[in-house]
């Protein structure tokens, strides 16, 4: 709101109200806002919840320094949502339509994440939420983000085409506005190694025509459905450790910043040759709350935890990931990106079907991992006094330093997923 | 090297050959290459140090798991050195100017710290090189830096003046490079609120003229060591938690990379009202791989840690952010940026400064912290049990906490670090 303040002001001259209309200032501002209010509040919600002894029913998994976490309160994923909320409210241009896809997306799963947890905790039922419920939460979402992209006047984007660089080079960018090729609603989508980074979701259909577009559309929001539901159950299984699936998402997040920051610029956009989506720089905004939330929400978080996120967090978080990811047409680039969130997810569906299917083929089951998800398996002894398939490492590995590691893991990955649109 | 390599290709037309001389690639390279390189040398190191026993001498502070440190080998920092060479020399422009004096300062301050760690390990010697021949090292490296700045011709900075930005917008930046204002040597610096940005030290100077200039100038070169003594003392002071000095320097790295990135780019230079700087881009590798090897250490160093860096480490990278702040020009931002470098170095003047004052002024001496450097002061109980002025917090708060919230202030002050560039 206050950017509709000082754009007045600014208009009246007074000095130093230009800044609010700079984006990069708008977004420094939202991170440290937003990192500050977390930890502000964070003490006394952190408070709150314990007297409601909203604590988490710890699965036993003999893991060394498990009871410990019993009493730690959950639900502190409030935290992130509100630190989330306020500063995109106070410093955002409100009328973006991704800046309201963002709002919508983080109100909406947060409201499914704390039903879910209040489930649990309240209700004393372990699983929470009924599968089905939280499948159409996350299909409502997927529905709602791909119809707005597609019936909403304002997202378009613009042929990431070479001419557009040459003209906005000599012309300062400024001319390129007025020049660039007309306003095109698309299903391309970015992928790296192929022509142009893209991939159009109509190249699936076997026909073509008008029908095929709608075709495409229909693929493109299924798409979006999975990629919502994907990414936010993986950010659940991933938030296991203290810490890490706030740390891994807060560096998956800043890299997405960085790609609405370049969508978002007509040179910057045509010089990676990503498409040029007009609008998208004000997800630089949002990013930046959400990564100073997290980070602030770290403050209480990092081992050993004394909050933890619940699924009003990992679910909020994951799905604000995604559908930042589906805006910015880069959706296909979360396998690497969130490979983290990925592997964690397959070594679910890994142990669990091979334990299965083993059981089934020769009477008794094994396991590939010591433990799934992924995480869990290193703080197993790798002696053999577990069966797996996997017994590295020898010596469990601190659970400090589990979360570290997989930071630097995704520190990597979120260099490696901006290199490879550079690699042609 | 493998820069001129590919030149050579690109001009024999060999596809892909010429992303070589883009630097945001070769930046992200070493970044991924240095991380990558640490994390795997890192392994090998750590055991021919552990079968040196190369250990750290572990001062008895009777703090909570402090025993379990012994026999952690030290001397880490040469993980950091040789994953920050390795990268430059493959990927970096060795005739650069800036590059040669990163690469200088990093290895003259890793002998030093190597000499240092290497008196306190094999002759036993608890204070290990005599503070006489550290000093003449750092204030060596001051001048090498200092008279490189005068001398070379290379160095030069072009004025920040808006109208190179209305020229440079106009012109898409091409033509800019021309049009710009004369190359300069100058020793002006970046100071946020005042005007330009700009502070030049020949102000500082009560008479004008040529020999203004030149009085300025050995003011600059005094600056220098006393920034290089300065940040790098700091740096050894706060190394004193697993990964905390680690991570903390990467944040810091990475700020100053921005920065470079900035200063070498004309148009973003006037955007942010910063002096411009070419050839200052190439900087941008150089930390990339800078903070690559940190966070690659990080894997080793994290808590509990396998490795310490020691002063080989301690003292390089402290050394390495002084002179990246001064070769662009910002090193009067260092108090906000290293703001946490400098409560450690303050922590510890004032609680040795005060307990003296106090012991001389009423016989008993009174400490300000539970324990200086003001890290360990957390790890104190608060319930009165150590004679201090500042009691908070009551309870311990664990190693693994301290470092995670101690790089969390440092991202925040990082950011408001660029953004008081912005603020006017």
């Amino acid at each position: 709101m206050l950017y509709y303040l000082f754009q007045y002001l600014d208009e009246m001259n007074i000095p130093g109200a230009g800044m609010f209309k700079y984006v990069s200032f708008r977004a420094s501002f939202a991170l440290m806002l937003s990192l500050f209010f977390a930890t502000v509040i964070g003490r006394r919600i952190i408070n709150k919840l314990q007297q409601l002894q909203i604590g988490e029913t710890i699965r036993d998994l003999s893991l060394e320094g498990q009871l410990s976490k019993k009493g730690t309160p959950t639900m502190g994923g409030i935290i992130i949502i509100v630190s989330i909320l306020v500063p995109c409210l106070l410093l955002g241009v409100l009328h973006n339509i991704y800046m309201i896809l963002m709002l919508v997306t983080t109100v909406w799963l947060g409201v499914l994440g704390f039903a879910d947890d209040y489930i649990k905790v309240f209700k004393k039922d372990k699983e929470g939420m009924k599968g089905i419920f939280k499948i159409i939460g996350q299909v409502g979402l997927g529905l709602i983000v791909g119809l707005t992209l597609y019936f909403s006047p304002d997202v378009v984007i613009r042929e990431n085409a070479s001419h557009i660089r040459t003209e906005a080079v000599a012309t300062g960018g400024v001319a390129a506005e007025r020049t660039a090729s007309p306003d095109l609603k698309s299903t391309r989508t970015t992928i790296p190694f192929v022509k142009n980074n893209n991939f159009d979701y109509a190249q699936l259909v076997p026909f073509s025509g008008e029908k095929a577009q709608t075709a495409a559309w229909v693929i493109f929001i299924f798409v979006t459905i999975f990629v919502v539901t994907a990414v936010s159950n993986c950010a659940n299984l991933t938030d296991g450790l203290d810490g890490l699936a706030t740390g891994t998402s807060a560096i998956i997040g800043i890299t997405l910043g960085v790609f609405a920051y370049l969508s978002g610029h007509v040179i910057y956009a045509s010089y990676l040759d990503i498409m040029y989506i007009p609008g998208s720089q004000e997800l630089v905004v949002f990013v930046s709350a959400f990564a100073g939330a997290l980070i602030g929400f770290l403050w209480y978080n990092a081992y050993p935890a004394q909050v933890f996120m619940g699924d009003t967090g990992s679910l909020t978080i994951g799905g604000i990931i995604a559908v930042l990811a589906i805006v910015l047409h880069k959706e296909l680039l979360l396998p690497l990106l969130c490979g983290l969130f990925l592997l964690e997810g397959l070594s679910v569906i890994l142990q669990k079907s091979y334990f299965k299917y083993t059981k089934f083929r020769y009477g008794e089951g094994i396991r590939v991992f010591k433990m799934a998800p992924l995480h869990h398996h290193f703080q197993k002894p790798g002696d053999g006094s577990v069966k797996a398939l996997f017994q590295f490492p020898k010596t469990p590995v601190p659970e400090s330093k589990i979360v570290v590691r997989f930071w630097i893991i995704s520190i990597f990955l979120a260099v490696l997923t901006i290199v490879t649109l550079k690699i042609r």
